[in-house]
């Protein structure tokens, strides 16, 4: 089901439709910066167990890879209209059960699920089973297409911003691994890279888990892009040096008050940032906007295990028994948010009002 | 050579003279915090293994071992008064290569040089050999004693600026493992627990070597202190919530105007105190203010080697071949330093003006 191989494509691609063996090629995220290994799926179940034990991370990787993962569970299945769209239901239901908490995979899913009764329903374009399953599976390659795109804008608006030159640093990742292509905070980056512009990048490690040490650093590496890692704790002695000319971050969840809630640190970079002078932006796609937070007081904020922090290298490094404070998250006030970069283009404050008029 | 044992005193001594073995017995600050070891030190090249090899960290706890391994160098020697103070000498010069960097190494090993001198002197007190070797041995405890007195001096000016029920941040480790006892930063916080005042400390882990995790943690839990860990990145979310009143750091030098290097990440604490209207207090003795450097600009910033960051704790969590920049240090200009506390009292800005009239 694994083999170690370099990618097909000139860039490192977290979910990959391999149409020459009809299966998911999926970069396994767990072995990441040591090796590159992409598991070789051909069935649901196999792409369910994928996503639970976190091969897959990233929320738009996540529902791209379940949505191919319900054409790999009905591509063999024999039987009437009828039953296919039956059969399509079963599997939505059941990978939907791989990760709970991911609104992103129930999205996808749910899209699947609807061009399946578009195709297969009562009232549906009535086509024959063989050519519903390739049509599902052209939905899935749309949604990560889709998801190229959004992610592409994004990076064009935000590049915008940038100047040949400029010196950004980013926290945690939120890179082309979590998409389809591009990421939303590094997005800029890599169109830099296409289009010649020369950025220097630095990648905080982000305690306690290092996505920006074994993730960031390693998928902008790879693409030849110019970057340093550090310590998050070094961030302020880098933008004290002159070397930072913007901090750009992704988010899990922008509140309809322009609060941004992102992995833990991202608010003391925010007040680096604003303390230097340098502007703090936030990549995300429409998505990520939920009118219906009011604030980032309505956010609710994770704690995690103790042991990321205590033993986190796989070594004890702090004493046992000792009190730990280890939110997954925080929340960034608007007032520190110099911009929102979105697919539809970059937002200001008054964020209440603009980020509304986004959505009309 | 060595044991594992508990403390004999009720607070964890690093560098205890055990009068009724006549010998040092020496924490091993490398297995901190998963054991606690004593090496049991009988002669001076056995002291000179344990500075070498870093069992004991921390310039004044150097000190202070070195001139008790001046003692265990000659306590044997059986010749004359000259042949002893030579062999003095010799075990003083044998001693200072422990540590070529370590300024408060040499200050110790001088002093026991001149206290040689003036007890064997050509011109000195004309003491016999026995005696003279049992005053080097009292002339040790006085190093230690004095270092005790200074520390607990720092903690009662230090603490007289906390109040019950605060809670007080702390970055690296500037703790009673370093000193004799109480250490500078950490000073008021055992001097709060022995007046039953309640302080709510959080300890930055302190990447990449993680002082504050190892040392800084550990020892403020076996003082039954309240402590809680978190990562360098927490600092400002802490903040924000509105658990800190107070940060308070030591530092490895002040410079004529009042600006402070210490551990890399102290410059971002204490931006993100002054943005929270956070005192940022820097604990120190005298012998730390160094009134002929002018400014943080003129101190240099050494930078360590990568692997720190890339795979400080034995397993690689970075990229092969990734930019790292790894400053040990940082400087924070003496805006953001609110008071600096030394032995002698609380100074404040105009530093330049009032760190002079300390030493007048």
């Amino acid at each position: 089901m694994t083999t170690q191989q370099t990618p097909a494509a000139d860039w490192l691609q977290s979910v990959r439709w391999n149409s020459l063996e009809d299966r998911l090629d999926l970069l396994d995220q767990r072995l990441l910066p040591d090796e590159i290994v992409y598991l070789e799926l051909t069935t649901a179940k196999q792409v369910w167990d994928a996503i639970k034990q976190l091969a897959v991370r990233g929320a738009p990787a996540i529902g791209i890879a379940a949505a191919f993962g319900v054409y790999l569970g009905v591509r063999s299945f024999d039987g009437s209209r009828e039953a296919l769209l039956a059969e399509v239901g079963r599997q939505c239901d059941y990978l939907a059960t791989s990760r709970p908490t991911a609104v992103n995979l129930f999205w996808a899913l749910d899209r699947m699920r609807a061009r399946a009764e578009a195709l297969l329903g009562a009232s549906g374009e009535g086509v024959e089973t063989e050519a519903a399953k390739r049509a599902l599976l052209d939905e899935a390659a749309a949604i990560q297409a889709e998801d190229e795109e959004t992610c592409r804008l994004i990076g064009e608006h935000a590049l915008e911003l940038f100047e040949d030159g400029m010196g950004v640093l980013t926290h945690c990742n939120a890179g082309g691994l979590a998409t389809a292509r591009y990421g939303t905070a590094l997005a800029p980056m890599y169109l830099a890279k296409e289009k010649g512009i020369a950025l220097k990048v630095f990648a905080d490690e982000t305690r306690p888990v290092l996505q920006g040490a074994r993730l960031t650093a390693f998928e902008l590496q790879q693409a030849g892009v110019d970057v340093t890692l550090i310590c998050d704790n070094m961030a302020g002695a880098v933008m004290a040096k002159g070397w930072v000319q913007a901090v750009i971050v992704g988010t899990d969840r922008v509140a309809a008050n322009g609060d941004v809630a992102n992995k833990i640190g991202t608010y003391s970079v925010a007040v680096l940032a604003k303390a230097h002078g340098i502007p703090f932006y936030v990549a995300c796609p429409m998505s990520t906007i939920d009118l219906n937070t009011p604030s980032g007081a309505d956010i609710p904020i994770e704690e995690r295990h103790e042991d990321e922090i205590t033993q986190g290298f796989g070594k004890r490094t702090a004493p046992v028994g000792v009190k730990v404070y280890n939110p997954a998250f925080d929340v960034t006030p608007n007032e520190y948010v110099t911009a929102i970069i979105t697919e539809k283009g970059v937002v200001r404050a008054p964020y209440g009002e603009n980020l509304k008029k986004l959505f009309t």
